[in-house]
């Protein structure tokens, strides 16, 4: 059964974006998610790595083919890859020609060193003052966090991420997914584009400094302050998330989210589940009740779950209008005919035009502007001959520069690249 | 102590989207989000509220003023608030004015319901081409869920962020965040700006659609669909993040976080911890030694860290090169001094110039921009006779609008404001 309905690709364009050219010298997820959006919005994003390569193209999960895991292609599409070391002087030096002619500059790299490369923004601004230079770092400057390392468990531990999971699970805990890492990637590009608007008005670029925890912590904190904001010792979480009955609800076959919150709904809910003698019981008849007997609430409300397998529910509580929708597992999730029909999971084909792989694409759409044309994640250092050309350098020098490892062999995969700490996934994440 | 240090208040300035124009049609977490980055950054945000007001104002947590929640406080600073009944001929004329002279038009109403409005696309950006024009939705059109009502759960649920849960808790559950409200939020903000440098080249305005299921599911996939990229029986789920020892570790008076990953970290590790002794051990020395003895790994640094209070081993790490930061409870988060030192925590004062209750701003900075003057949320219809005015309309006309309740009293609470389904966080949520 196929998970991507090939009718279902997104409006073909040029994307919003078209024209724009980004300078990407980022890696592991939180850059390459912010230059993904902007990629697949329709900007030309080069994406500048070391004679290694991207850590992700390693640590992104089992790779089919070296340098290419999992988490890699999923992050770095509609990218082109050059390999630069930026400890030659001749990689600087292509890396200056790019800088002059980008639109936007972006990097993960830690501060100090990206300094010590030249890359920071006073260098580059004397360069091309209308470059928008972006740093995504793990903490503000000024305080006393600055330029410490900063990996997704640590903020998601140091920002609340971890914190809010106490109440309602007992203890601290990761969220399932590289969550500082990803919010704080879509929080950059967005605020590149409002830097990039800015720059429509002045002509002048800017220094954008996008910290994942600072970003996190007001994430957290805007959802949880609640009564600290007023007093001191006011409880802070979100009573109605920090709830344990907060949760999917089980059926004979698996698990419902059903979202039964005014009076109307939950009389309707009573219905669909044969409790109309519930209908008008004082407990739960309003909203003020149902707070008072809260408990009971939602007892009759998983009990009654059981009784029948999810797709039954789904359809008789939406002919109740009742919203309620099934709760995906991972793999049902790739079965959902809203998810097929929404073009967001596609099958790749291979050079034999075979299904070799599943590819995701942006989920929202423009009306005039479309999506950018798909195109699969590079291959380290592949599309360096070209991108050097483009730079104005000829064949001859092009070639002695990938052959000086400015730039990499045309075949593509470095030997680092498929070197060196291997290619698994289980490598202790912490 | 205080939260907010007074000197680390962002760069002041206009923001980077100063001069432009929103007009905010949203209600709840997702679309406020959106337009709350927007006037954080500079917009001008208009939010058109319907006589009783978002929803949120009385939803979000128990407030201190009638109509002032805290959720709401913190998702809907920097924006005015005008009250406009568009069932009223009256509402729907002043609607109008405030389309023909916005930037963008932003709504999570679902696009029937709009359309009934007359605020669909079409009719628009027939006042006003260079409109761009965001609708937050559920599910893509198109699809079988076109139209279904979404709530935040219910989209955890149907996009696997609830799935993701299994592998690491045992059972499919909600992370503790309105989080699909709030990613899809950001991103939205992201498409529009995107769709506004669109406009900036071809001078017309555009219709958006941001859908909150396929962007989260997105989101979800990225990180989780690893071998079943390559496999139609591969593994789902991300080792690393999946794996039920990645957690916060112990220890003697609270919760650490640790990134041991190179060979380099790890050794340091066990020196800074007094087991030189196993820095050589085969077992740990290399990542794919690690890989095949994780437990084992993981067990050591578990017990190795329930030695000290978490302030000491933080010191300690680190003068090791060692990756490390303590895991904040929601409360301690606040003490932290970083986050003190940040200024998204900051202390608002009342009109006695008394501290009267903590805000939060936007993490990010703008070298040249900064970031908009801070401006708590509105009361409902707080700005309504200055909009009004500013729309043209002479004072008695104003006058007879906000009578005839286009508008609503200058006093700011409507009357439904502060009274129906009362003001308690704790109504059953889903």
């Amino acid at each position: 059964m196929s998970v991507a309905d090939p009718e279902a690709a997104p409006v073909a364009g040029r994307g919003p974006l078209a024209g724009l050219r980004v300078l990407d010298v980022t890696s592991t997820i939180v850059g390459p998610t912010a230059t993904l959006i902007l990629g697949e919005q329709g900007a030309e994003v080069i994406k500048v790595e070391p004679p290694e390569g991207d850590v992700m193209r390693r640590l992104g999960g089992r790779p089919r083919e070296p340098g290419l895991s999992p988490k890699f292609l999923h992050f770095n599409r509609n990218k082109r890859s050059v390999v630069l070391d930026l400890k030659t002087g001749e990689g600087r030096e292509v890396m200056r020609r790019l800088a002059e002619r980008a639109d936007v500059f972006v990097s993960n790299m830690r501060p100090r060193a990206l300094g010590r490369l030249g890359l920071g923004w006073e260098a580059l601004s004397a360069l091309n003052p209308r470059l928008v230079h972006c740093t995504i770092v793990g903490f503000l400057g000024g305080g006393p966090y600055e330029g410490a390392p900063a990996y997704d468990t640590i903020i998601q531990g140091l920002s609340g991420v971890a914190g809010a999971h106490v109440e309602p699970f007992g203890e601290p805990r990761f969220a399932p997914f590289v969550l500082a890492d990803h919010v704080t990637g879509i929080t950059a590009a967005q605020a590149i584009c409002a830097a990039l608007l800015a720059r429509a008005g002045s002509g002048r670029g800017q220094a954008i400094e996008v910290p994942m925890f600072e970003t996190m912590a007001g994430f957290v904190l805007m959802q949880h302050l609640d009564q600290r904001t007023f007093d001191r010792d006011g409880h802070m979480g979100d009573p109605r998330i920090m709830s344990p009955d907060a949760r999917p609800l089980r059926t004979r076959d698996g698990f419902i989210c059903v979202s039964a919150n005014t009076d109307a709904q939950v009389r309707a809910f009573f219905e669909a589940t044969g409790r109309q003698d519930l209908a008008e019981d004082p407990r739960f008849s309003t909203v003020a009740a149902r707070i008072i007997h809260v408990d009971a609430f939602f007892r009759l409300r998983a009990e009654a779950m059981l009784e029948r397998p999810t797709a039954e529910w789904v359809e008789v509580l939406r002919r109740h209008d009742v919203p309620a929708m099934p709760c995906h597992t991972l793999q049902s999730l790739l079965e959902d005919p809203q998810l097929r029909a929404s073009g967001v999971v596609t099958k790749e084909k291979n050079e034999n035009g075979e299904d070799a792989m599943l590819g995701l694409r942006h989920a929202s759409r423009y009306g005039e502007s479309g999506v950018a044309p798909s195109r699969m994640a590079p291959r380290l250092g592949e599309h360096g001959p070209e991108i050097l050309r483009e730079l104005g350098y000829d064949e001859a020098e092009a070639r002695r520069l990938l052959a000086a490892r400015a730039g990499v062999s045309p075949e593509g995969v470095s030997p680092e690249g498929a070197s060196s700490q291997g290619a698994s996934p289980e490598v202790p994440a912490s």
